[in-house]
């Protein structure tokens, strides 16, 4: 069994545990009280905020305890937006954010605002200066996440909090990703987190907006949380995610290196061992535990479901693996391959073991279903043979229609073209990419009858 | 020591304990996810919400969890009002409900809706007539509590139920105080629960909307809980809640009966043992651990401390212990005495000799409070005096400005009056319930140049 989607949700770490346990039979009480059982709920409150204060390296009363990563991000960015309406109602997020963020943008444009989406490179990295670019003087907040949850990258805060606090624009870091290795760095103004991502425990996410940052909650009025995250504090997990977060920062060097070492033999090992994989996100500038790829002509459904009965757990932003059954917005944004994607990130305290035996265990997942949809093999020669042809992949999810499109390329003689019906969404993303791997040219797509018709031409 | 005030939060339950310890290795991952670790939270989500269901009396697919009672009536009251928005935006809530309930309709109201507050009798009790008569074309929802969390008098919620059924009007009601104890009866479209209110962990609470009610969720949109409740779920908590709920409803018949019994010797025994002193609340239509007094010429927070370090702890709605300086809006509506106010509400398993102990001790700790604050004796003798007596209460807090009032009132011949000059917002309160407790005329209040003069006339 190796659980390696610590990037969703990261197992409980055993100092969360046990503060938890210690502190259900003193902090249970309601802190605004002035009976003993409040005093004392109020004392673990108070000193949970001091430690968490000084982990993410800003002042306690600047810290506010939300029951989660999501909500603390809602009421940052409608908080900011609504303190700073006199300035303006223009947004700007970056295309790879979390859901998170993304939603309170489009409840933002569905409520009048206007929102910027900054485009990323294919390592899913903004550029500073397209933050940049899109200031203007009626923008109310950034927002930008410290590294992406998908694929892994780091982004580059401080450059864009230099950009922003020049324009006197507050950003928002969504710093759910990082906050285990070490604080922010940087002139950001809020900043959003959340302690199951770090091995704390459920129902509890951070608020931090500096001093001088003007900001309205929206909402009813409550006076819990300096009227910022209305409810009674769930202190227990408070105080246990306080306790973890301090835990796993004395252990977060040592342990970077050691995950850091064992993501990159995956992202060395995987394009050896695995035919016609694209390893995605960058190389460096990364998360220390998480490493993506995608693998062509594979369903990401069946490989999750191939390498859970391998005893490994994994995510994928393929869009079988979706409700939608779109791709990840994120690996839309870098403009790499959907499909059969899958995301290893590691937990703290991974086996080395458990990834020589994922990286043992993967080819012939992959291979295997590979087989069932009757993909093409690695090195198909090519053949010589009319001029276009069209392959009806109408009706057809992926994989589906780019294993057509490869079965076919080998039949058209060089300078030839392959045009391919699909009304799959992730083909939309998956035929460029699958050009751009293979060297062939994707010459565009235009609308069809039925769906939408993508044009290749084979080069080689 | 002895915790009396469950009605804030009651104690955890061993029941809770053991579920939250059992489920933090085993529900910790995201239950979304399709891997065993996704599964095995999943199932224990959904075994939760069956047996929530089951205690409720509803469907599974109905219930949702949320991080808190509050939040539960903030996203019940907005996701009626938005989803009924084309019936009109009218809202009806009585005048002692929940803060949360109150702050939902302010909310409300700065966002261009109407709201009608139902008035309730000295007892807190509401009329069901009362919310037949504020109905209209346009009412989007009415809420009401099942029983108050102040004075424990439960409410008419099947009537009241009925009343808005015949009308079409959805009924929300905020059961945090009552769940422990039973199901709601009557046809109610919207519940509200918390689970720390029964004996559950914090961090959980319930929204329960009837398939039927229009619905829609505020906020960004996140897929959670049905669409209705953002973020990550707290699996090991909710799975407290269910546990514990079910344990608490299994013994819930014979501890109403037990501390029913414990609350009724409080009721009798407060005025026999304290003089001047208000029973409050239905003394039959009541919740089984919860009763309410005030005493006059107390001050409640110096009577609080004094309670405290005889080892009880207990809550007041008195002004002087809330950070707005005016006394409880439930005492207020129901106008009756606010200073000196004490609730006590007893925890499941509350011991029988600290009920006894605290009948022993409270007259003591009343009579050191009035003899600091120089209170006049229980049964001063009426002496004749002038016509007319001005007492300037200026710039004094509650309970001064009715003591100087009892001072004087002997002063002043029968017929005679007494103008109380105070800018003291609980006087408001105090002066009218004062005379209706001495027997004394309230002859209303003006403005005076400076505070409020409040007119009293002797009669006896």
């Amino acid at each position: 069994m190796a659980y390696f989607d610590a990037a969703s949700a990261a197992p409980l770490h055993p100092v969360a545990r046990q503060a938890l346990l210690a502190s259900l039979d003193e902090g249970w009480a309601d802190p605004a009280r002035l009976y003993r059982e409040g005093r004392r709920a109020r004392l673990l409150l108070d000193a949970a905020r001091e430690a968490v204060a000084e982990a993410v390296g800003c002042r306690a009363d600047e810290v506010v305890f939300t029951p989660s990563g999501t909500r603390a991000v809602h009421a940052g960015v409608s908080g900011v937006l609504a303190g700073r309406r006199r300035t303006g109602r223009h947004l700007i997020v970056s295309a790879v954010e979390h859901s998170s963020v993304l939603h309170s943008a489009e409840a933002h444009e569905a409520a009048g605002g206007e929102v910027t989406t900054v485009p990323v490179d294919r390592t899913a990295a903004v550029d500073p200066a397209s933050y940049a670019a899109a200031l203007r003087p009626d923008t109310a907040l950034a927002c930008l996440q410290s590294a992406n949850h998908e694929v892994g990258t780091v982004q580059p805060v401080a450059e864009v909090a230099e950009v922003c606090r020049a324009a006197g624009v507050p950003l928002l870091v969504d710093a759910a990703q990082s906050l285990a290795w070490g604080p922010v760095r940087g002139g950001w103004s809020v900043l959003a987190g959340s302690a199951h991502k770090w091995g704390g425990p459920s129902g509890v996410g951070l608020l931090v907006v500096r001093k001088g940052v003007r900001f309205a909650p929206q909402g009813p009025v409550d006076e819990r949380e300096s009227g910022r995250a209305p409810g009674f504090e769930n202190i227990p997990a408070i105080v246990a995610a306080a306790a973890s977060l301090r835990a796993v920062r004395a252990e977060a060097d040592r342990e970077a290196a050691r995950l850091r070492e064992l993501t990159e033999r995956i992202r060395a090992g995987v394009p050896r061992l695995v035919p016609d994989v694209e390893v995605v996100g960058d190389p460096e500038r990364r998360l220390p535990g998480v490493v993506t790829f995608s693998c062509l002509y594979v369903d990401g459904e069946a490989l999750l479901h191939e390498l859970d009965r391998e005893g490994f757990s994994v995510s994928s932003g393929s869009s079988c693996t979706s409700s939608t059954l779109t791709p990840s917005h994120v690996l839309k944004a870098m403009g790499v391959l959907s499909e059969g994607n899958v995301r290893v990130s590691l937990p703290p305290g991974t086996a080395e073991e458990d990834v020589e035996r994922f990286l043992a265990v993967l080819p012939g997942a992959v291979a295997g279903v590979r087989e069932k949809l009757g993909a093409p093999a690695p090195a198909a020669p090519a053949v010589v043979g009319a001029g276009e042809r069209v392959v009806d992949a109408l009706g057809k999810r992926c994989p589906i229609p780019v294993i057509e499109l490869a079965k076919v390329i080998g039949d058209v003689p060089v300078g030839g073209t392959v045009r391919v019906l699909s009304d799959d969404e992730a083909a939309r993303l998956d035929i460029p990419a699958w050009c751009e791997m293979r060297g062939q040219e994707y010459l565009g797509e235009e609308p069809a009858e039925k769906g939408t018709a993508y044009l290749v031409r084979r080069v080689s």
